[in-house]
């Protein structure tokens, strides 16, 4: 909503809520002490041109579908559109997916890998935050064909935000702060999906929750053809040189979460480990609720109304 | 459970919970990995020679009382017994004392201002957390004869362990975490009538809530009579010169919340603003969870059963 | 830097460093990645239309004039023409002010209270921190009339930025993490020469240090005429009603810190203690980062140069 | 020193410092308030049982050598008497070890491994604090005969007081806060040397700086042969099954960091990725100040006075 409301080509029309619905939209969040807005509990989609959903899984899709059909253009935040093929779905979503048809026309929403269909997208998915920082980091090396091993470690670091509003003991303040601890570990997160239909990798990801609220670090080890040298590395990654939003920081530098918090930037290093070996260590950064999801979401309307794709993110 | 579990002289017979009935406590407090103790939902109190409670205030008067009846002494964390007068209990909190009778027994559990009754006690009532630290500072000015105006300003700034290991979305760390507020400010909160009942002064009370998970700090305006010099202030705090638990900084000197967290002590500060006009500044913290709460108690019950009194709290 | 970086209006032609020069921005500040500027050690003032000062008191005072008598207009956030009477200068920063004739010019730059000759001067005097947020609410009390002491007391808490970026163990992260103080309470804050001069009020000024990194919130104690009701109280408010960076919150509710921090804002929130007293607490949050300084400094600079005065702050 | 203050049979003789020399440690340290203990810039050793040295690596060598002359026993908690090889000393250090006889005297200080040596050792060296949490969650698998590579990758997340207690630009709050960062990754952190000395493998080491005080977390990815379930992985951690300060958590669950921090115990938790390819993940946690530094000297001193081992740790 923030960076909707201060953006210079969008009017919002309307937010829906449920347990919130009829409160004033800064009563729950108070930046938004100058954007006098009700929550509603229904609106009408005919009356906007793109439509940005935040629900769950599953509850999505049909409104996704109410959408389309009333003539809106929709930005899915949520995992429903993400998946190209249904059983895919099934498997980490346990449940039919309940539009096929609507997923064969879903764009997966990474600009810098799939901008030409954004554009003409009716239905964009909006990528994870997890799977934002990953893909962007490797699919350059799978793309250059230096990668010597199909399985890579991601050791990611997010921020509590990941987990939600939703009140639990588990984001109590007593239990984070001071706190740091992995969860879901190995082959259990959803988000591997996505990263291993976007990469063809096969991902072994430990994602853990830092005491902070926003931003997420993540340290990928992985196994190149021996005797690669970083020259080879950093050419796989000129294919960002022109991105306003991806940064690639010279050799010997290694981008922190500050880097990235509060942007729609995502920032990558690598690190050699052993050339003769061929390990390397990639560090890539981003802000989850950014450029791992509202800003990315602004980056793909702005894409698909023919916007200047930096306009109201920079 | 910590203080009690190392304890030299203490064994624990029993803990009791609701929700986690049946449980080992090291599931919800991870540090008493070493204690192999299982909640029970009920407990025998003539089991114990001491019972400590920490129920809600109007659920602990009759624990209380079941447990005096059968024997145990008892050490009451809640608010249940520590106003005198029946009629303060009934204004701040908008319920009839059911047990007038044991009100006129217990014992006001601040070792440093009732030591000698505390030690034959059955019924000791633990002080709130943050009256222990504003009282201990302000005591010593009303025994010295300093004030010179009833009405003193206490602006108190608390960790987020305060609130509760409730969840709800205030203490949800996207919501504290770097946030700071004040709540029930003015002569809102309960815990001025235990002040007020102590010191005999007129308390307007502003509790804000730190992002930290413990400690208090309270900040407190003083008018004494114009032209008290600080030597006649510290003078009036020779009080504490052997407290083991309160400590008196030189001139100059302030405390921080460092000073007291995970530890017993209560430490206080001042510093003059005017001498001519009798205006000066306390400062007061401690560790809302130790001196402010469990460890007062454990105070208590070293006195009760002629333990030396810092035993287990060094 | 991040401000006017993504202004519309401004170019940034040089920034000057000492230490840093020769390097670029982005490596002190990373979120300025897509800023491609090296710091000067030198630069001539000719060559902008406004140069924002933000050097240590006494070292600004020359670079300003020099500025001056170059043609460009400027904004200091040092305090070097906050006070005009010189008297106050020498007795709060211990030195004569070495340029009377520019302290006359100088305009103090709270546009709430000073638009229109911040409109048309050569040289802002950017408000401190603390003041901001302070003056802002006592300022409506003054001007109606409504104050039945002259002496208010003010307890603030800040965020560690406030204590600058130099190194230091007092801003060591193992010093403040977790911790809370207090630091020259009382008279001896220089900032309180500040709110004396804007409010023509005597103020006992009690700043702290929290553990966050931005954002002040200031606890005040007003006696106001004994009988005030609330309704005058927000009344005396009005005057900011079309005010698009202060907002007052309605009666019941109190500003947090997270209303105010990453945005221009200052919010303020009022509490009666005792009417029949006229006892009432303000309670006013801003970020001491943006509308305590580097956003007041846009926003004044929007006013010089005929701009809308929101430009670049929402 | 806190935890030497509350030992019941140790007497702390003197302290050393340089830049606080002649200063109460309390005044550097405020919970050391009771300990009426002024730090000395020279002392000595002769008059002491046990020395601890706190001292960078280089400049403890001598003083240890001095202690051992004078007739007391030595803890030493730099790196300088860890590494047996000196050639190992040289390359990870970059200078030739100074005392080539102590070197081999001196016995490595991690209890769990090496008990019996220490209770008769002159020199315990005391292990780093990344190294206790990686080389306890290692070894069990080593000597079990499991694993099926000799590289392990080990990506571990320190809080800030690892980095010490001296002024810089990385340990300012405002770096830190609300940030998280790698350093020194891949084959770069000395702390390397002790875990392959310790564990006989080849160690990829990512250390991460969390913003916390205090923790460790490790996150371990181990290559055991294929097939392996996890009772036999867990069967190789019955080595600890009587150890006061080592717990392995029962599947399922997975250590956090505040299972550790403020304690002496190491908790240790395993998960399953993909049993078919024996891959599995190991996470290790402890308090880099305790079990990682000062606890671990502790309980090393019980073992060298023949002490019960937990004596002053529980």
């Amino acid at each position: 909503m923030q960076l909707l409301h201060r953006h210079p080509h969008t009017e919002i029309i309307f937010a829906t809520a449920r347990s919130a619905a009829g409160q004033p939209l800064a009563e729950h969040y108070p930046t938004l002490i100058d954007l006098p807005l009700i929550a509603d509990e229904e609106a009408d989609p005919a009356t906007v041109d793109v439509a940005f959903l935040c629900l769950p899984h599953g509850a999505a899709a049909a409104t996704a579908c109410r959408a389309l059909e009333a003539g809106a253009r929709v930005i899915d935040l949520s995992a429903d559109f993400r998946l190209h093929n249904p059983e895919d779905y099934l498997r980490w979503y346990n449940q039919e997916h309940p539009y096929r048809d609507l997923l064969r026309e879903a764009v997966y929403g990474l600009p810098e890998l799939h901008r030409e269909q954004i554009r003409t997208a009716r239905l964009v998915a909006n990528p994870g935050c997890y799977p934002t920082s990953v893909i962007l980091a490797l699919v350059p090396l799978v793309r250059a064909g230096l990668l010597d091993n199909d399985t890579v470690i991601v050791d990611s670091k997010s921020g509590i935000s990941g987990a939600g509003r939703g009140v639990a003991l588990k984001t109590h303040f007593g239990e984070r702060h001071e706190n740091f601890s992995a969860y879901s570990i190995g082959r259990d997160h959803r988000h591997i999906a996505e990263m291993e239909q976007e990469t063809g990798l096969r991902i072994i990801f430990s994602p853990h929750m830092l005491p902070v609220f926003r931003g997420i670090l993540s340290t990928m080890y992985v196994q190149v053809t021996p005797g690669t040298l970083p020259a080879a590395m950093y050419a796989a990654f000129e294919m960002y040189a022109n991105e306003p939003f991806v940064h690639v920081l010279p050799e010997g530098r290694l981008p922190e979460l500050r880097h990235a918090v509060h942007t729609n930037h995502c920032v990558i290093g690598l690190q050699a480990v052993a050339i003769e070996r061929g390990e390397y260590i990639l560090i890539s950064v981003e802000d989850n609720l950014i450029k791992g999801a509202s800003g990315q979401a602004l980056q793909n309307m702005n894409l698909m109304f023919g916007l200047d794709e930096t306009t109201g993110l920079l």
